[in-house]
This record gives structure tokens, C-alpha cells and sequence, in this order.
């Protein structure tokens, strides 16, 4: 397996300002394999309880999404429960229980263990590096994080910073993480810690890519109607790293086509609950939709 | 006079986190003439008061800015107090004093009324009507506005849409002017209320283009020390429509080149307070700073 994902398979309660949906499956790797899978194989490591149905996970398999790296557990999976207010980029977390992720120590089956390609879906540093140090020579491994683990556990995203090629991240973390306002210096900052480049994620407003001498901007693909916005962080991953590991080149204009990917793949993400959407598209809309983004963008 | 802009001439106090100026000058078509004489030749039509110091408009004059169209009032000076917090995104007024500018009457010199090029700075639908009522014909009418006139003047407002060629707005206006949360669909509304095309400008997060076929989008020009964003957006309009009269060709592509100019002037803008910084850089700054904007977003 060249492309591996390491992150949280769950179940979400969702109210939007329009609709709602109980107990829909989510979860960062989820959505990140299903972007991921337009481009090419992906193994998932996580932890499922016994609540989590089998069909989803032969659902996943169909898809090119390897589950070998999925552990069951006793108990129930991962829960979260969450609002959005009218304009999108307020949450309100309603509820979060770990439950089976709480006790996860990532084990990577053996098949993985060459990957090139290693995505570390937001979670606890220390569970992040437990995960790396199990690929024995990877080309590329970008991290996710968030504001809590920049709060509670910075000393080993610190670390982690240092072993990574690529870390993602939205302003607000970027802000957190350096106590830099403006986001060109934040940017910056994160690279002196160790990541070749960071992709820094704005929600509507798109996403840019800093590299050490190779930067570029980019905006959201113009969607006219969100339907839920849970899992765009991840579905943009996704595509970005699929097209990456798809193509098995990382110079900048690879790069720069992994932008545009990413911010299909979260666009089809966003128009649906869960995986309804992204989980319809197939490679072809997905090309379709990057290019009139490359049309919308170029200058 | 090929390229005219109606706005006004103004004092500005302004505070930021950081520093402030009193009285320092500004108004919409300080900034917008600034940023267009760039490109060429502009003519400014508005109003001072006893005192406006006449070195400024000789300075004016001494960047290609026609200032015959400057009626001089008994009285003072349109005078604007604000204060920025610390996102930038955030704009108190403290005070507001109309002074000459509350009778201003536009008047167009003779030979400012064969101008190609018209743009209507932010002013009250009425006048900005009575000014574009003396071009005689006109190739490309931009105007500007504000949400104190979608509220209080809303329907001369939506009368003046069916005169023009492009309106400049920000997204909250754009959604106070349709009711709609999604940009993009506002966007829609607004071209059925009669322009060709909209600018919609979103500060830090860049700007769209919205024409009838023709949709472009462009991230901000990444500054890393913002002074002062007051006149950003009229900078911007200047740039756009100062590229556009140089050029005289209104297709796609040099709309295009055109949202990138003004991108690159309202960049200069915002890097000092009043004109200090945007009254420093000539074309050659200016191109320079356009092929790094330009390799910035090129996918």
C-alpha cells in the first residue's frame, strides 16, 4: 500500500441551519480516503467499535479503500455532535465521546509499512509520531493538527514538526501555533519548525501552499449551495495527497495541481452530508470540476 | 480626459493597533486617482473646502492627476475619524463631518464629458446619477457603494444598476443588497439588476469577478505589514480601471489583468497610511509587483 491515512472513523450529529442528520458516518480518515480514493489505492488505519456497520466498511473497499489497517474494538466508536451557525465558520461542538479512540494505539499492517505516501489525520502528536515511526522510508508525510493540540500537547507537535515534510492547518491554528497575526509571517514561522511547506487552510475564502521558496494562493471552488462543511479539511487533504501519491511527483507544479484537486474534492464534500456527495463523484466529475477551477483562477 | 472619477477629497483620522495620523488626506477619489494615474492620465471631479491645502492638488497635478474638475467651497473639508481593531477586518467610525461635501453638486468640466472611462466613487445614488447624466457616451461605468445606501437610498441605488457596466461592493454588501447568505448566488441577483459584471471584494481574502459568462477569482496580494487599510478598496477600483482605460480593451483577458492591477495598487494602499506609500511606487514597482502576484496564483 502506497498511500496510507492514519485517523478517526466516527459517527456525527449534525445540525445545520437548514437540516439536520443523526449518527452519520464521518470521521477524519473516512473523509479523507474518499477524496483520496479518486486518485488512486489508500490504506485507512483507525479504530471502529461494534457499532460501526460492516456494509459501510465493504462500502469503503469498493472503493479502493483498503480497511486492513481498521482494528475493532470492544465499545462504541468515535462520536461527535456539532452546530453550524448561518455563515459556516462558526461551530459549536455539542458533544465529543471518544470512546474506542480513546485507548488507539495505531498499529500499521505489515503491507503498509512501505508506504511513500503517509497522511497523519488530526490527532494526538504522540499518537501522530506512534504511526510514523512505523513507515520505514516514506517520500512524503504531511500532519494535520488542531487548536487543542496546540494547547495541550504543543511540546510534542513541536517534535512531530521536526520529522514531517508537510503540515495542514487553518489561520486561526496558524496564529495560535506562532502568536503571529499576520498569516504571511505565521507561515513563516511554521516553516523555521521543520516542515518543508504547510498548506494553510481558510474555509470559503480557499487556501495557500508556503513552501521555502515556492508559494501559491488559491480560492474555494465557488459552490453554490453548502450543505454541511464537516470534512472539507479533510476531503481537501485527501485530494491533495491522492493526486500527489497518484502522480508520484512533488515539484511545485505537482504541488500546485494537488491545491486544485484538494479544493475539488472538498468542494464535492461540502455539498452533501457525510459521504454523500464526494462518495457519487467519480474521477471524471472530479476532473470535470478542477477544470473550471484552473479556468476560474488562471489569470 | 479619457478616464474620470467623481468621489471625494477628505481629511482622515485614523488609529490602528499600531500607530495614527491626524488629519491626514484621504477620501475615495484621492485613493481611486492615485492608484489610476499609474496607468495614465485621470480626471477627478469633487469638491475641498477652504482647507485643502493647494500644494496637495498641486502634487496631484504633478502625478497626471487632472484636477480641473476640484470645485473649492466655502467651508472645510469632507472629514472622516476612524479606528481599526487589531483583525484589520473590523472598522469603527468615530466621526463622521460632510462639511462642503453635503451640497456637492458635480460638475464636469467641458472636457471631461467625452470620457471613455467613468467611475462613481461611494456617494449617495442621486449624485453619482447627476454626474454620469453629463458623460456623453461613455464606453465603461463602474460605480461603488455602501450599505448606508442599500439602506436609506435603496431604490435609486437599484436604478443607477440599470445605468452602469460594473459595480464594486464587498460581500456584506452584496448580501445586504440581495437577502442571499452564498455569495455566489448573490452575485447572480445583482447582474439581473443590470450590470455586466461585479467586483466583489473580500479585503484580506482577495476579490471575484462576476460577469454574465466570464467568472474569475483572486486572493489578496500577500503583504506582510499592513499600516492602514483605509482607501484599499477605492485603490483597488483604480488600479482595475486605470489598466482598463490604458489598455481600452474590455475582454476577458484584460478584465482579468485588470483585477490583478488593482490587487497589486491596493496592496501599495494598504502598506502606509493616506497616500505615503502608494504616492511612492511608479509603474515599474508596480509591473513588478503584478508578475509576482501573477506567479503567486498561476495554478
Amino acid at each position: 500500500m502506497n498511500h496510507v491515512v492514519i485517523g478517526t472513523l466516527a459517527f456525527d450529529s449534525i445540525e445545520t441551519p437548514y437540516d439536520k442528520r443523526e449518527r452519520a458516518i464521518g470521521g477524519s480518515a473516512t473523509y479523507f480516503a474518499h477524496a483520496a480514493s479518486k486518485f488512486g489505492p489508500v490504506g485507512l488505519v483507525g479504530v471502529v467499535g461494534q457499532d460501526f456497520p460492516d456494509e459501510v466498511l465493504e462500502d469503503f473497499r469498493g472503493r479502493g479503500i483498503d480497511i486492513e489497517g481498521v482494528e475493532h474494538a470492544e465499545g462504541e466508536s468515535f462520536f461527535w455532535a456539532g452546530r453550524y451557525e448561518a455563515d459556516w465558520n462558526t461551530r459549536h461542538t455539542l458533544e465529543t465521546r471518544l470512546n474506542v479512540f480513546a485507548d488507539f494505539d495505531p498499529k500499521l499492517p505489515e503491507s503498509y509499512r512501505d508506504a511513500d505516501f503517509v497522511f497523519l489525520a488530526n490527532g494526538a502528536p504522540a499518537i501522530q509520531r506512534k504511526a510514523l515511526d512505523q513507515v520505514r522510508s516514506p517520500r512524503l508525510v504531511v500532519a494535520d493538527t488542531m487548536n487543542l493540540w496546540i494547547d495541550i500537547a504543543r511540546d510534542e507537535l513541536i517534535d512531530l514538526l521536526g520529522r514531517i515534510d508537510g503540515l495542514v492547518l487553518n489561520d486561526e491554528e496558524a496564529r495560535m501555533l506562532t502568536g503571529e497575526a499576520n498569516l504571511f509571517r505565521a507561515a513563516g514561522k511554521i516553516l523555521e519548525m521543520g516542515p518543508k511547506f504547510i498548506v494553510l487552510k481558510k474555509g470559503e475564502h480557499g487556501a495557500f501552499l508556503f513552501g521555502e521558496e515556492h508559494r501559491f494562493a488559491l480560492p474555494a471552488y465557488p459552490v453554490d449551495n453548502v450543505v454541511d462543511p464537516t470534512g472539507a479539511g479533510d476531503s481537501f487533504a485527501g485530494g491533495f495527497m491522492g493526486y500527489l501519491a497518484h502522480t508520484a511527483s512533488l515539484d511545485p507544479s505537482s504541488q500546485r495541481a494537488a491545491m486544485l484537486y484538494g479544493t475539488v474534492t472538498a468542494s464535492f464534500c461540502v455539498e452533501g452530508f457525510s459521504t454523500e456527495e464526494i462518495g457519487l463523484h467519480g474521477r471524471g466529475a472530479v476532473d470535470r470540476r478542477y477544470d473550471a477551477l484552473r479556468a476560474f483562477v488562471t489569470p
